[in-house]
């Protein structure tokens, strides 16, 4: 039977690959700390359920295929604080961002195209181009300049006659790197230069640390009708089971567009949209406390880490990730490993390999992403185990190359 | 800036791109009754709400990528009784049919690939393969004909190197047409001989009359391997709006890569999936009873077009559509000017033109989907309507074409 190419060439999703051998594991009794998903532990607020307990109609009904009015129109408000001049109709709620970026994939290239995204990046976009047939071009950023954007000519080296795009989230999954507003204008100028469109997805916009101010990219009203921002509520309201997202333009063309493949498939989930309704009232304080609870992990994520030999890493500015340089040859191994063979008092730690999330096969092998999602007891212990990990490792290494000879 | 192809050759929802007129309609105060879209006025039962109040976890998280693994149990039960026999992990819990069959598509062909499909069909089929790049090459039934299945031979005629599929829904929404197992078989045999998949849209399985009896083409264990079935609760449970489809296949390498998919996009929404296995736990005599009132509604629909002057169409089997041949030259138009220039009493209604469940631009241009998705007065009320529209729009067109004489 024949199975394309395009679902060939796709890697199983690198961060949920390697759960069968956390479950062998957890069937072995072993506890493990999982920093490798953005799962976070905070409970949703209960606003949420509430809204959807009270949700007065007798038929779960399809929702208008661009996600119900007052949902929209609650997301202008909020973007409003920002700056950011929406109206409901420039608003389409997706399920998720992960349906929000291959909607617009879909909508702006054809099979063939190419997209340049800042590298590394969110693993998955390569799951969403590849379906659509879409080339991601990496423009690469590294452990070593903590991951900062790259220079407009690295971008230009990669333009072809078959760039339509330059995606980048901000902050950055997986980085926890977070663009200046100066470092996002250069890139504008860069795609109106070159007549490009602009994804950008926000979906950790709030999750800055140290004083930064969240903005939107489409706060640039200059350039806004190349922007597509992407958003979901999944991190912000800790609902990822919600997969509320949306996509905002002031592009009509876009729009347009790519209202045509939201009517295709209907409408997204209409419960989920009525609890987001309730989450949306919530206001700035609620945003500003779970902040200061990434704040406060981060803090800590970066003050163990720190006590860990032979780690390299800068301190994350936002998200709530960091990317790590691991001192072993192919941290994949090495985080398997620590399922199948390591635990210390029965307990285990797993991190993300981070060469899922590069283009190229063989970049970011040393590297990890440690999602900070746990509470602060678990985070703590979570790193003594990858330090206490990381020196037995290096010794078994080191016997089996003596042995090797 | 640049709008892909493939979306610009992709048309506007045909079923929803009237909406504005019927829009405009009620603004001017008529009322309309919608017999365009599959949206029943059935209630969800309400254990599918008990269940989501009784969720009893705090945090919306992510499901299994693959949907709750309690929910897919319940399914292999449900399909039990049509001696179905699945396991869990043969099933994939999609956002709604449509993210099942865009999963599947992306699948089995890569961008110029064709799929085979009986037209007319269900008209977001496009809307898929479109985002995909795969060409659905039609295999043509006619309301002369009943809308029954095509022979052997016209499939054999359009089957080229490049064909992958061939795609039905059964039974059939447009047109209301059941395939017997005779005919799921000879279907079954072209497929294995061509070496083709099976793409079998069950949507409707329950939803026949007359004493037929409903079947799912997974029952026929010999083909097993090249069959990939797909469903949804949206129409069995009148809960369209909760989005909770799947596909179900026995080839497990199909599976292996659809899960690359379901992977990438993380999980179908969580709580929708949580009331699904309320409404699993209904039993038969749920179904049975809204089979009787489709059953019962579809005998007043035939009655009461019977009695319109013109109208050609055949007693529909099953589904909760009749496709109609109209006694005008193109009925888009026709269905427009019902909604912007007539009313019977401050009533008008609202049908689907059909052209847009075709492949080919000129085809089906004079018929329309009736969906009996409203209740016996309102069905009987909307035929009337649609009776005297059609004297009073003849006469109107009849005076035109003398003016233009």
């Amino acid at each position: 039977m024949n199975i394309s190419e395009r679902v060939n060439n796709m890697q199983a999703s690198p961060i949920r690959r390697l759960i069968p051998y956390a479950e062998k594991a957890k069937k072995r009794g072993i506890k493990v700390l999982h920093l490798n998903i953005g799962q976070p532990d905070i409970k949703t607020p209960q606003i949420y359920f509430d809204y959807i307990k009270n949700y007065s109609h007798n038929i779960d009904s399809y929702s208008h295929s661009a996600g119900i009015v007052e949902l929209r129109e609650k997301f202008c408000e909020f973007y409003n604080y920002y700056d950011v001049n929406l109206s409901s109709d420039e608003i389409v709620i997706t399920q998720g961002g992960s349906e929000a970026i291959i909607m617009s994939l879909s909508v702006i290239a054809d099979p063939g195209d190419e997209v340049l995204v800042v590298e590394p990046f969110y693993a998955n976009y390569k799951g969403f181009a590849g379906m659509v047939n879409v080339n991601l071009v990496p423009v690469s950023t590294t452990p070593e300049a903590g991951y900062k954007m790259p220079e407009i000519i690295d971008f230009e080296n990669k333009i072809t006659e078959k760039t339509r795009a330059i995606l980048f989230s901000n902050p950055c999954n997986p980085t926890g790197a977070v663009y200046s507003k100066n470092e996002i204008e250069r890139i504008l100028k860069l795609a109106k230069k070159y007549n490009l469109w602009i994804i950008c997805d926000e979906v950790y916009r709030e999750f800055v640390f140290d004083n930064l101010e969240p903005f939107s990219i489409l706060s640039f009203g200059d350039y806004s009708d190349r922007i597509i921002m992407i958003d979901s509520i999944s991190k912000r309201y800790s609902a990822c089971g919600a997969r509320v997202g949306l996509l905002a333009t002031k592009n009509k063309d876009f729009h347009r567009e790519v209202i045509k493949i939201a009517q295709a498939r209907l409408s997204p989930s209409t419960l989920p949209q009525i609890g987001t309704i309730g989450l949306l009232s919530l206001g700035r304080e609620y945003i500003n406390n779970i902040k200061k609870e990434y704040q406060y992990r981060r803090d800590i994520v970066y003050e163990e880490l720190n006590k860990v030999d032979g780690l390299y890493f800068k301190k994350p500015k936002g998200a709530f990730y960091v990317s790590v340089l691991l001192p072993v040859d192919d941290s994949e191994k090495f985080v398997k490993w620590l399922l199948t063979d390591f635990n210390v008092n029965g307990y285990t730690t797993m991190v993300a390999p981070l060469s899922g999330f590069y283009v190229a096969k063989d970049s970011g092998k040393r590297e990890v992403r440690v999602a900070y999602v746990l509470d602060d007891e678990k985070i703590k212990l979570a790193s003594s185990i990858l330090a206490k990990g990381l020196i037995e490792y290096d010794k078994l290494t080191k016997e089996e190359k003596l042995i090797n000879v």
